[in-house]
């Protein structure tokens, strides 16, 4: 079954802000082939990836996307794997390319999914999709008393678990970022996963980073993420060594297998997080997730924007038992809480699963698309290479 | 001194082709700032490139390289490298954004250089340009008759030094590649500085890769360059350590310094090849040649496009005594042979120097920018974020 056609569809907030909220807009990504379809989502800047997908060519081993994509025989998932062997040799010169190709291959499984009636995690092997615990994602607030009152929130809104970061974290003393910490964990209760965030603030600093251990420990935090740039392979690892209690958290920049094993296998990470929107779709995602299984490291999804991002992050890790943590998007932008018409609601136990249907589970809403698709139009050489399509 | 204009130029040949030629389309870029102005050279998906430039921010960390670069200051080369700082951290999300930088950045310390009157090498602190000796790049023939042709040209062209990639490498039997290697020398002479550059085709292969190094020692190669992908650090230090005469090469799809110094700390390469069009411009190339000299490792450059380019690659080693090969663009297209209205043409030694001129010391040729121009735009929301600037 040749690949008819892939449309991408940027869709942005009215105002887009500096804050750091990834689910102010959003790059879907739709392919047919022989009347069927599939959705994915890119999780990258959606114009930069549109033109990485329809560019002109460089040369040899820097052609568009779109080149190793359209008109392919996909027919199984190693025919999908095939195609992604081919960017990684064709696009070798093009940066951007994996973070477009991400959102295609996750259609691609959708699509595949739905022509079997099957739903991915079960064409990835998996028996069945595991309960995960949702972690709601929130930021400290300038104050501690307004991260104790987020941490409230997010337990009287269902949830056990709960990530605080950014924010003033690393940007005072380490007293300072000790009473951050206290305030999360008494707004979140004592019961509560604690996890922290630290959003790169310490650059390669290893001193800075443990100065902070051990108020960490002091309320069980289950880990510190990204406590570097994810680059700094070394300091993760130096760091690790110093910390067994509080495990360390990375790996969402990832845009290939390899940076994701280096962090686990040099970096001593304990859990690796991994965005499916990013790192090159789900087969790579599925990748990582049986080497983390193998080494005794947990892996993690990465999601900060739609249930459509969410089911296709889920996916990789759904039938891995002892993997429970999932990020889920707490309090997306309407464009992404509304892209979807179902979404992935915790159970009575507060636990999430991924949907058992066909392909990744979900239906987009075209009402959300059409009212938040941007008009977009890329031209070269006087011939319109890109225009925003019609849902 | 604030930054007034940045200007993408988009060239290409009329036709492109999809050979390994990165000569067949170009990104300059124009910066002007308070009456002055500088230049440099995107290697990248140009297209892609401005897209990164001209995006609508999509949130925090994913803002387009143009917020960090247009109204800033800078007066010095500190001034560049805080805008650096500034794009890592707003544009971490942004996978192109390296690539889009790069031929900022170069054009910011031509502008600077201009400004002071002074070649960028001095402002980097070197008190002389060595020579440095100029190899040609060919590719290997389908039959070894044809590269021994080749060899033959590059030595008569005038040039000591000529690698050879690519091709059948690889694709064959060892004793195929042999044969390759010897016509490859025969050609060049016996006293021909004779690289080797395998282009991935290993992958992860170690063995395959060994098997190749007895005839490689046999011609006398310098070196092996990329045997295997770029992040496959740990087949580089396995290779590495089973081939202490021809030592391996690489290092030029580096995107950042964390890249390079992996491959040399890592990876155990012994000459580490740095695109200065891609790696985030001058001021890192500088720092990873500084680590280079530090750890005995051995600095080239990584150019195949315009003599802008190359003059902009060499900087950051020029007055570096023992890194003395440097990559030479050898029948680059006329698109990128005629950017420039002056080249660096190697002396009756063979060897090229650096410009002892302001900044990079080459001006652009306004009539070759005119013919290859792309016409291209981007409109985003109906309002256009792109056009085709003038020279």
């Amino acid at each position: 079954v040749r690949i008819d056609s892939v449309d991408f569809f940027y869709l942005a907030m009215p105002v887009v802000t500096d804050e750091g909220d990834g689910s102010q807009d959003a790059l879907l990504v739709r392919v047919t082939s022989g009347g069927h379809f599939g959705w994915g989502e890119c999780e990258a800047s959606p114009l930069v990836s549109i033109a990485a997908f329809v560019t002109p060519m460089s040369h040899g081993a820097c052609r568009p996307v779109s080149a190793a994509v359209l008109g392919k025989d996909v027919s199984t998932p190693e025919d999908i794997a095939l195609i992604a062997a081919e960017i990684g040799w064709n696009s070798m010169d093009l940066l951007q390319a994996p973070h477009t190709w991400s959102g295609v291959e996750m259609a691609l499984w959708d699509l595949l999914g739905r022509a079997r009636g099957e739903p991915v995690w079960r064409m990835l092997g998996y028996q069945r999709a595991e309960p995960k615990t949702p972690y709601a994602s929130a930021l400290f607030g300038d104050e501690p008393q307004v991260t104790l009152q987020r941490g409230l929130a997010a337990r009287q809104a269902g949830f056990r678990a709960a990530k605080f970061g950014w924010g003033p974290i690393g940007r005072g003393t380490v007293a300072d970022d000790a009473n951050q910490f206290f305030a999360a964990r008494e707004g979140l209760g004592p019961d509560g996963i604690l996890l922290i965030d630290a959003g790169q603030i310490w650059g390669q600093d290893i001193e800075a980073a443990a100065a902070r251990l051990p108020a960490l420990e002091q309320v069980a935090a289950v880990w510190l993420e990204e406590p570097f740039g994810g680059e700094a392979v070394g300091a993760y690892r130096a760091l690790s060594a110093r910390s067994p209690v509080v495990r360390l958290a990375g790996g969402e920049a990832s845009h290939n297998e390899a940076m994701a094993y280096r962090l686990m296998d040099d970096g001593g990470i304990g859990f690796v997080q991994i965005d499916c929107g990013r790192v090159g779709g789900i087969g790579p995602a599925y990748k990582i997730a049986q080497h983390a299984e193998a080494s005794g490291i947990t892996y993690v999804n990465h999601t900060f924007t739609s249930h459509l991002a969410l089911s296709a992050s889920i996916q990789p890790f759904a039938g891995l038992v002892k993997h429970e943590i999932c990020e889920y998007p707490f309090a997306p932008k309407p464009l992404a809480r509304d892209l979807t018409t179902t979404r992935m609601v915790p159970d009575a136990s507060g636990h999430i699963t991924a949907p058992d249907a066909p392909g990744l589970g979900l239906e987009i809403s075209g009402e959300t698309v059409e009212r938040y698709l941007v008009d977009a139009e890329i031209k070269v050489g006087g011939k319109t290479i890109y225009s925003s399509p019609k849902f």
